[in-house]
């Protein structure tokens, strides 16, 4: 397998999507701050796990393309109302300024909340499906971004500033924070392309592993990564005073955990043989991330 | 028929929904600031107005409740959003501070983005109708209430403050703030309850106009109201130096306007008969709004 084609391939195919997706001219400005932030790059990761997951369980990814756009427009509505300055206060993102530094607070927060309404009413889209099933995965995909999920976990970071919090306390952080939005992808993917309840469980355990070393690779590379490396400036959790995985567990024991997470990860798709493939690929990335 | 029983009933049950959708336990705070403002009171316009068209059409209303509900969050966080700082600065709302004098900033931008969320898991929850028939709902209230609908009306009034628009501007920038939302309550009951093509055009005519009615009477109660009586700041308008019907038509001419605008509203609902009567009573109610 040719991964690197296939990393291309899909990422190509999501954007289009998301270019295409946003390209009707609308009745206001909301739409140039919307396409502003979607467009900016990006690893796509979120749609490419859902693809992945997919072919995992036989399926085809590309069959359940909007679903998985969807959870970029998510991911990125997520990004906008972090950095702004009532949350992060961030001005680098991707590379670029962040959404608010070029349209202002006010169109960054709508632009956030119109990417998010765009991402349901997208998901909702979403052809080569039973409708049951459609409703069901959108239904988890709303329950993990929401505040039992990703949401919740913003409000558990903002808490953690200036704090010193356990080892625990951080895992759940992140398993909500950063965590529920790739179990929603993987879960999706497999769900849509008819994973059987014991692989739709196996994928869950994998989901949550990934999650887990993409936060502490995360948290590594804030520490080790330059800004030109991330697109955004690196240092940014010492400057908030921020508990990671790097603070609790020195960069060292962070490092340890990783590979040991990933390597669980790693296992959890065993079952999958060959057709998980892709799905191990962009696992092993995290073991060498630089953004 | 007994209309005030009618709207005590419907309201009830939207607030019982709402408190036991509620009322679990969260991982964080986000919660109480999401019941804060979603249990406030409030009139529940927008999901009685979705019962009351599914009882016209020969359904019944009480069978949507949660897409009904699920539309009263929409409006909820939209509220919320909207009175941050960045945007309107408001400091009351139903009588009570807002969310974020509350919860501060970042937590209510955050109770805001939960409850879009939970609004979209909470209708796709909704029994009693075809999974496809309920696809295209939420695909259908996501559009009224994204860059299409209401978040585009909001930069579009954002663009007005301090500014003389026209009339015709005036009516757009409405039609999608407020009017999209009303459009999508009623055309949701009318759909789920099974309205026949022709039934649906008449309701969205007769929504369209409803919406226009709310909102000049909005603008009207904004200058004759007491902050008492409307439970929020009133002259807002002129502190933020918006154009609105009484500043474009003079009062008098807003009230004409109304007049007429609830009129023509009344005569989409000649069709449907007696089964329309609750629909036509909350029209009348807009004669003489105090909050």
């Amino acid at each position: 397998m040719n991964f690197i084609k296939y990393l291309e391939d899909r990422k190509l195919l999501v954007n289009n999507f998301l270019e295409k997706r946003t390209a009707k001219k609308g009745i206001s400005r909301v739409d140039e701050a919307m396409a502003y932030s979607l467009l900016a790059g990006g690893k796509r990761l979120r749609p490419i796990l859902l693809m992945a997951a997919a072919d995992a369980v036989g399926g085809n990814g590309y069959n359940y393309l909007s679903v998985a756009c969807g959870l970029e427009m998510i991911h990125t509505y997520s990004l906008i109302h972090d950095d702004l300055p009532v949350m992060d206060n961030d001005d680098y993102r991707r590379g670029r300024l962040t959404n608010h530094k070029v349209y202002g607070e006010a169109l960054a927060l709508l632009a956030g909340d119109g990417l998010l309404t765009l991402a349901f009413e997208v998901m909702l889209e979403q052809k080569n499906i039973a409708p049951e099933v459609l409703i069901e995965t959108v239904k988890e995909v709303a329950m993990c971004a929401g505040n039992y999920g990703m949401v919740g976990g913003q409000v558990l970071d903002l808490d953690s500033e200036d704090k010193q919090i356990t080892q625990a306390q951080m895992r759940t952080l992140h398993e909500a924070k950063t965590g529920a939005l790739f179990i929603a992808a993987v879960r999706s993917g497999a769900r849509m392309a008819g994973a059987k309840s014991e692989e739709l469980l196996a994928m869950t355990h994998f989901a949550e592993l990934f999650g887990l070393a993409f936060q502490i690779t995360d948290d590594i590379m804030d520490v080790e990564s330059t800004k030109e490396e991330m697109g955004k400036n690196s240092g940014s959790d010492a400057k908030l005073n921020k508990s990671t995985y790097v603070t609790l567990y020195t960069l060292e024991g962070a490092k340890a955990l990783a590979e040991k997470t990933l390597h669980e990860a790693l296992e959890c798709l065993e079952p999958f043989g060959p057709k998980a493939e892709p799905l191990r690929e962009i696992t092993k990335m995290l073991y060498n991330r630089k953004n």
